[in-house]
């Protein structure tokens, strides 16, 4: 297969971590007889140093041109970063709004497992991390909050600041409609949350979604509200499949929800529209403070690579290739320092990288 | 001292609760010579079974007359309970919101500690546990979200539904100002949670937080991104002490910090407004699955009642006496099934009240 992929190095620890993983996809096409074009595009900070902002038409246009789109972390440290003298829509992480909007990807998939061989570095307790977990937090990209109209006006000589947050039932439809196929796929269960004691698109929200249940009669459906799903994933993060929320909800649970494994070095995100098309990153943040240290842990890209050749190119087995590859050299005792624990050996970034190409 | 408390019994394991905390108010008032009147108060679930409404402006008003409300809990099993049979508008928790904005309760406090005594029952590790937290979360609660415009329409043939988040200037730094000031009696920091990346409301947010902060030069003052807060209340709650925040992340962070603790129901709050007045209630829910058992933990709504003292009357030595009795019972190893452990001796409801008793 000939696959284009769009790279977005970024920032902080982005150009390490995504090297790796295009080091890893690499291996894998030589390894199965696919071909690879990359190309090379700026977003967030470097877009900035460059640019003068954080994403341009042109690189939007790129974008849409690959088949998938490979990212790295986007933006600084905003008490240092000059980035940050910047008004708000010319920061790094505007690009990436804008990024998300002008692709269309409303279907955001973050899985936050708990790796049996890194369950010390769970910050639960043992009777907790024991249990296991594996959940995949489905969150609606491109509504609510982050997309609504908002303002700041002075009336009656009092600043007031308005933020909207708007759902429609056709937005709900398709992001649970992605929720209900991940499960069907999965342990066939959907947690959707939502605040329906309280919100108006939360109570659309959870109408829509059941009458999208009727449609998937094996997916036991569940419905959570945000503030007792916050509680549940500490007590008991075993008890979620697919959890399915709107976008400020989901940015909330799925950074707590990966927090809870312990090992956010570990985990992918996936962005998806309704074409094969997607944009992959870690779920970690640019890390600045260890950038260019070489000691960051690139498996997170690495996984999201897998997670691309699955969803956007059907390549089955070569994602199994890489995650079996990434158990394996995770069972041989390698771990970036993040994850390194007592009897262990540390190694540094592109050991990583080789470490995994060496088990494809 | 002449107390006028409004009792506000509730629904679920709320009557049963309730009554212990008046117990143990009782025997407060009769050991230090204060003499308490109480007014029972219908809302939520308690009073559509009456009224047909969830609060009616009578009560209302006769909470206005109190000095200060304690409160159970509100609302009943969401699948079963025909409350939830009505229109949003007119169930348990609705009355709920209308008593906060009624009252103009608009400051939430919401303690969340690691008891000593009960480190066991934290769902985090030990080396987390280890170092114990004591944090207060400070939430808005008559604004944002919860009280914003709302409309579900029909636009070209499809569903949408609209929710406003809005804060003014003044809603932020009055509950600013209340955050700063409890700090100055606790360890003088505050971190400020907001979504500044991404709303309006949370850029105007955090400039007045930054302006009231001038004000409070011996408290440290810190921003955090909410999705970041989610995180980090998981990996190392012992680094907050005042947590400020708007209502709906408040709603959210403060259930997860109580989650953390790993014992609700040991966890009081209160909600002010710019008087003396305050409402004071339990962080848990109303527990219909264990209601009239007798075996539901009081001790939420006792140190709730403590608070009361503290907040509302100026009476800190009485305060201090409930919440030593408290402390004393658990170390003597009386536990409620809640937060039963081996070794110690579980108890009720009502015996947990009357041991409190023995110790003011
Ligand atoms: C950088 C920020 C705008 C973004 C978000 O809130 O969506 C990030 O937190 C994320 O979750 O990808
Ligand atoms: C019952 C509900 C409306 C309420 C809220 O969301 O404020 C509750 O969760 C709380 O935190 O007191």
């Amino acid at each position: 297969m000939e696959m284009k992929i769009g790279v977005i190095k970024g920032d902080g620890i982005g150009p390490e971590i995504v090297d790796e993983a295009m080091k890893v996809l690499d291996q894998t096409a030589k390894v199965y007889g696919h071909s690879i074009s990359y190309t090379q595009l700026l977003m967030g900070g470097a877009s900035i140093d460059v640019n003068g902002v954080p994403l341009t038409e042109e690189t939007l246009q790129l974008a849409k041109d690959s088949d998938a789109v490979l990212m790295g972390s986007i933006g600084g440290d905003a008490k240092t970063s000059p980035w940050y003298q910047l008004e708000p829509s010319k920061r790094p992480e505007a690009g990436l709004l804008q990024l998300r909007k002008g692709l269309n990807l409303f279907a955001n998939l973050r899985p936050a497992v708990l790796y049996d061989e890194l369950k010390g570095a769970c910050p639960l307790k043992k009777e907790i991390a024991d249990r296991g977990f594996d959940l995949m937090i489905m969150r609606e990209l491109t509504g609510g909050l982050y997309f609504g109209k908002r303002s700041t006006e002075e009336i009656d000589g009092v600043l007031t600041a308005k933020d909207e947050l708007t759902y429609n039932e056709n937005e709900i439809r398709r992001i649970a409609k992605r929720g209900f196929d991940i499960a069907m796929k999965r342990n066939k269960k959907v947690t959707s949350v939502d605040k329906a004691n309280v919100l108006d698109s939360s109570r659309l929200w959870r109408k829509v979604v059941e009458e999208v249940a009727k449609d998937y009669p094996e997916v036991t459906l569940e419905h959570m509200l945000v503030d007792n799903c916050a509680m549940q994933l500490v007590k008991d993060p075993a008890q979620f499949d697919v959890v399915l929320t709107e976008n400020m909800f989901g940015d909330i649970l799925s950074d707590e929800a990966s927090m809870v494994t312990g090992s956010i070095g570990m985990l992918a995100s996936a962005s998806l529209n309704d074409t094969k098309f997607g944009l992959y990153e870690p779920s970690g943040g640019s890390a600045p403070d260890i950038a260019g240290k070489g000691i960051a842990n690139p498996i997170a890209t690495i996984l999201s690579a897998a997670m691309m050749l699955r969803f956007s190119f059907d390549l089955d087995k070569e994602a199994d290739a890489i995650e079996n590859a990434v158990a394996a050299v995770l069972k041989d005792g390698y771990r970036t320092i993040d994850i390194m624990s007592e009897g262990k050996e540390q190694i540094g970034t592109a050991q990583m990288g080789d470490k995994i190409c060496e088990y494809i």
